[in-house]
């Protein structure tokens, strides 16, 4: 079936997020690392949430952060992932929707419930994560729907994803068909300790299948073994078109190739906020902005300061889906 | 059985709110009273809901807000009120816990679910609600524990609660406990609209039973049936010993007795916010934080003035539950 064209199709894990305040001292209680992502199973979650202070409940999953932004900057978006049909689900799934992203995958009817990510947010403003999958173990090769991957000029991929079991077959599955409709495939590697999970696998799907790569500072140096990120940057060149690296608040580093062929490294700027509220969000917000440059075919700087513009908004406030309308912070910065 | 010293129990509709943002034209489209609660069945809720843009979900609930407030202010507080026990039931049942709140009240096993209070945020931040009650319904005076009641320096009531059919014998049932205990009992109004819907048994309550009353103009012209403020103020003057009168930007009037036996009338301005954010629970957090100046037996202006502080803080952010510590910012103030 063919759909309307799309600018990017996401592949992720859908969750919730249930965000509270928390010390120091709790993550080392609770032997969390800070500001990595760590999987629970569901007694964890319960046991976790207990301890938790007062929280705030709010749709979350990287790549449908990312979907999120790309929808509030104007562009066209789809997602696939899985939900259960509980209250939770019914939760994802009307907030993706509502900011006009398309989602057709099939919820699953019985298993585990809907994916819930507990986030305590350090006085500081970072963000540390413990994820029960819950329903997202059930996605397979069998959701993706080929209609969607291919009206869409870039496909999304969410390295959180290779956690849940049948997944990485259904990430094969979209790249393949991408690429066989002439389209491009961008991965985010989401997480340090996640590529440290399945990195011969991430290696095989960066050399192989990727187009276009997000990552951060300690993922890029995951990837590659090295403590050196300037040695990480050099080695992603020869594997993938265009890398996008970022460093926090020291901005990003974008890498690719200009139309005369000849190798382009840019830095770009973060953009600064007054008070980091919340660290959450701001890898998938760099990506959406970062995503709807390439769309329109801007030039990879202009992407990149896209990007330093939509995770500034992010961590300004609590929760990893926008406030203010990107669209408007766009058209006010003068980048477009 | 006793029960260890608290300073106030809440008795109220324990609600999840669904909060997200909205212009005119969609309350007008959708025939909602701007800045008042609306209720809804559950048909209605799930229309309304899937109209509405992307959301944040977050405990609420007027007397919960407010013993939320006072357990950040360092008050010892109770709460009542009937959850189901699903999902939604969990969430407020946990964020009402970890804020120090105790809170027993045996779920309903069956039955609608936990109630969800769709609030849209204007561009002005005023906020207007659509409350579907669900399990609220089935509070009755069986779940009015009088160990609690009697341990509380102040029983308060919430004005919604006249809504579900048998809460308000769970009220009289409450008041009688308290004042048996020579305790006292507190009122709020909660909406111009739930006193017009109860007007008479409300009067019957001021005028037997509430010691101290909380209103908002529009709240306190609609009990006395009038359009003068002033009038309305004469004349609940009769009726209880503590009235405290908010008016928004204008700050509250409070009227009470002084040491002396002399009628007091004191005018406290409001503490002003840089962006008014979301005014949800802006009266709830003022009650907080007038009941615990109360029962820390500060004079009227002062607890008045802790009130604003309160409510400036909850209206500065989305959401009803204090993202500060209260007890922080009243130190800072030098109220206490």
């Amino acid at each position: 079936m063919t759909s309307a064209p799309l600018d990017v199709v996401g592949i992720g894990n859908p969750i919730v997020d249930v965000i509270a305040h928390a010390d120091e001292r709790f993550l080392a209680d609770e032997n969390l690392a800070k500001g990595a992502m760590t999987l629970i199973d569901a007694a964890r979650a319960q046991a976790l949430y207990a301890k938790m202070g007062p929280a705030v409940e709010s749709s979350g999953g990287s790549a449908a952060n990312t979907m999120a932004g790309l929808a509030s900057l104007g562009g066209k978006g789809g997602y696939i992932g899985k939900v259960r049909d509980d209250i939770l689900g019914d939760v994802f799934r009307h907030d993706i929707a509502a900011s006009g992203i398309r989602f057709e995958t099939l919820p699953a009817a019985s298993g585990p419930g809907t994916a819930r990510c507990l986030i305590l947010v350090t006085p500081d403003g970072q963000r540390t994560m413990a994820t029960y999958l819950g329903a997202c173990v059930e996605l397979g090769p069998e959701d993706i729907d080929s209609g969607l991957i291919e009206a869409a000029q870039i496909t999304y991929l969410e390295g959180y994803l290779f956690d849940p079991p049948r997944a990485q077959e259904a990430f094969r599955t979209a790249a393949r068909i991408a690429h066989g409709a002439g389209r491009r495939v961008a991965l985010s590697l989401s997480d340090p300790f996640c590529v440290a999970r399945h990195r011969a696998a991430f290696r095989e799907l960066v050399m192989g299948e990727v187009d276009i790569l997000f990552a951060n500072e300690a993922e890029i140096c995951s990837l590659y073994e090295t403590g050196d990120f300037a040695q990480a940057a050099a080695a992603v060149r020869f594997h993938v078109d265009i890398a996008a690296l970022t460093r926090s608040a020291h901005g990003s580093v974008v890498l690719g190739q200009g139309v005369d062929g000849q190798n382009e490294a840019h830095d770009v700027p973060a953009v600064p906020v007054d008070r980091v509220a919340d660290t959450t969000g701001a890898g998938d917000l760099y990506a959406a902005g970062f995503l709807f440059g390439l769309t329109r075919g801007l030039k990879l700087p202009t992407c990149g300061a896209l990007g330093s513009l939509c995770a500034a908004e992010i961590i300004s406030h609590v929760g990893a889906r926008p406030e203010a309308s990107l669209y408007e912070l766009v058209m006010a910065s003068g980048y477009i």
